[in-house]
């Protein structure tokens, strides 16, 4: 396979997932922009089907499989919403999907990746969950999807970069959540096949944000090479796997500005200000780019637009209801 | 003044109020649709500027007055929402707004409407609160401005119809909470004047919503004239004016099929299902017509979409809470 992919690749994985999900709305958010000086806007993937932007990345890697692979059916390994992702895709096709899912996953979210039809198996830390889907995956013979570190996914989550620079053209911060790193990747990767990231001017400068507690881009870029996480500990379940992805690691070595780091108190405190100014019900994950911004991680350069990635809204009522009695409201 | 708007009055107050607020999207909503058999959408007045639909009226109004009546500062009466509708649009021509609010409104909408620079006046129960607001008009020489029973605010309110009306052609059947009539009327008002308010096929069907503890709509269909009521008892703030407006009622008697009533049981249900699947922070009054779908208060025609307005998203935290634990799941 080659390394980088090109505009068509892009092109192709967006022509296969548009046309059965939605494209999520643009929201401006005057209350943070006010603040810190410069346009903010919100890309709502929160309100994207399943919940969450893994159904772009879900429903290309299922669509790029021979009909063999899909019918022996897929295994993957999620903490939630690349669960509900594939659960969703796969029935679409009627594929057989098992996911595993570690011992700690919100329950919403495998109460959900059942409703959509899968089987889950619950399994251990994250780290023993991925070692198990690959066992089933060898000993049951069914194809092994990778929640990142896969050029299917890379390519389906590019499509959300190519909406934001249609909707908002111009010079822009995009500022991204980061887990295993598929979205940045696929955001960085597809706006670089464009010809459209570049840190001044009319181009797209990329950002990534992770939790303190679970820093695996960050390490690996201070490394030089994709990292491991002896352990995570972080509310933001979505953006704890213990390792970056090797090809997520080399697009954003490649094309990401910097990654930076929010604390679960921030998060916490990003959530409460979505629901009680933006409206919107985010999870931990989804909220870590505003966190970022509301709590200076981002620099900001006057009249320069900012994007936020809000990447999920799959929240159980427990956190939804910390969120609101301690997240700290914003000074 | 002549009793119907016309067509140009309804684009005249669009273009007035279109260019400073959101296209609010019009997001759909399979969760509910794959229940009752109908594709539903929801357009979500709770993502717009103020956190309600109530600066299209506002903003209107106060574009409409003469330098005259701008300079001598209005006054306005309101439980919270077009409380911070009318800050707003007034803070933006440097008008003085004086808003009088039950002694009972919510703290986030007093916090709010003093935010936006009004000077706020807590007094009596929301009939209390209308005699004093026009009590200070006569006195302090203050420019009135009704919430709901103007035709300016009316005109204002026409352009989430003709927004709806755009993004999705067509025949369907819309589904508006009503508190006093100025959104229903509006909608209703710039449908008809273009010729779209029709029971059958390609038309738009239009079914009002009222919370059972404060039926000022219903009771005046009923007794076919404006009706007032002596008290109410609902959680949904917005919806409980102790009367319905004498115009708004002339609308909906003309252009609106039927008004039909949710307990705030239901309603509460509602908030939850919004934001556990939708992904949205709703106020009890912008969650009445999602309600009335969930709990079959509206007559579903297979395949004909359904729209519920989404009229606000300002609600107190605790309330929240008492959705995420006390409202019941959808059976």
């Amino acid at each position: 396979m080659k390394v980088w992919l090109d505009r068509k690749d892009f092109e192709n994985a967006r022509q296969r997932v548009a046309p059965v999900l939605h494209r999520t709305p643009l929201l401006s958010f005057r209350t943070l922009g006010d603040r810190i000086g410069a346009p903010v806007w919100l890309k709502c993937e929160n309100l994207q089907r399943t919940g969450s932007f893994k159904v772009r990345g879900a429903l290309n890697s299922i669509a790029c499989l021979s009909d063999g692979e899909r019918g022996r059916g897929v295994v993957t390994i999620s903490a939630g919403n690349h669960a509900q992702a594939v659960a969703w895709a796969a029935g679409r096709t009627a594929t057989r999907a098992v996911v595993v899912m570690p011992e700690g996953a919100s329950r919403t979210k495998v109460a959900a990746t059942r409703g959509y039809g899968a089987e889950v198996v619950m399994h251990g830390t994250a780290a023993d969950a991925f070692r198990e889907a690959r066992r089933r995956s060898m000993h049951d013979g069914l194809t092994f999807l990778h929640p990142f570190d896969s050029a299917a996914v890379i390519a389906g989550h590019g499509s959300t970069g190519l909406e934001i620079d249609e909707d908002l053209p111009g010079g822009k911060t995009l500022v991204v959540p980061v887990g295993g790193g598929g979205q940045i990747a696929g955001i960085a990767g597809a706006l670089a096949a464009s010809g459209r990231v570049a840190r001044h001017g009319a181009g797209v400068r990329i950002i990534g944000v992770e939790p303190e507690g679970a820093p695996s881009m960050r390490r690996s870029i201070d490394l030089g090479r994709a990292a491991r996480l002896d352990a995570t500990d972080t509310i933001a379940d979505g953006l704890a796997p213990p390792m970056a992805g090797k090809l997520n690691y080399r697009y954003v070595a490649e094309f990401a500005e910097d990654v930076v780091l929010v604390s679960d108190a921030e998060i916490l405190s990003a959530m409460r200000l979505l629901l009680n100014r933006a409206k919107l019900v985010v999870e931990p994950s989804g909220a870590a780019a505003v966190a970022a911004l509301m709590y200076g991680r981002v620099t900001v350069e006057r009249g320069r637009s900012l994007v936020a990635l809000i990447t999920g809204g799959n929240v159980d009522d427990d956190l939804l209801v910390r969120a609101l009695r301690e997240g700290a409201a914003w000074p």
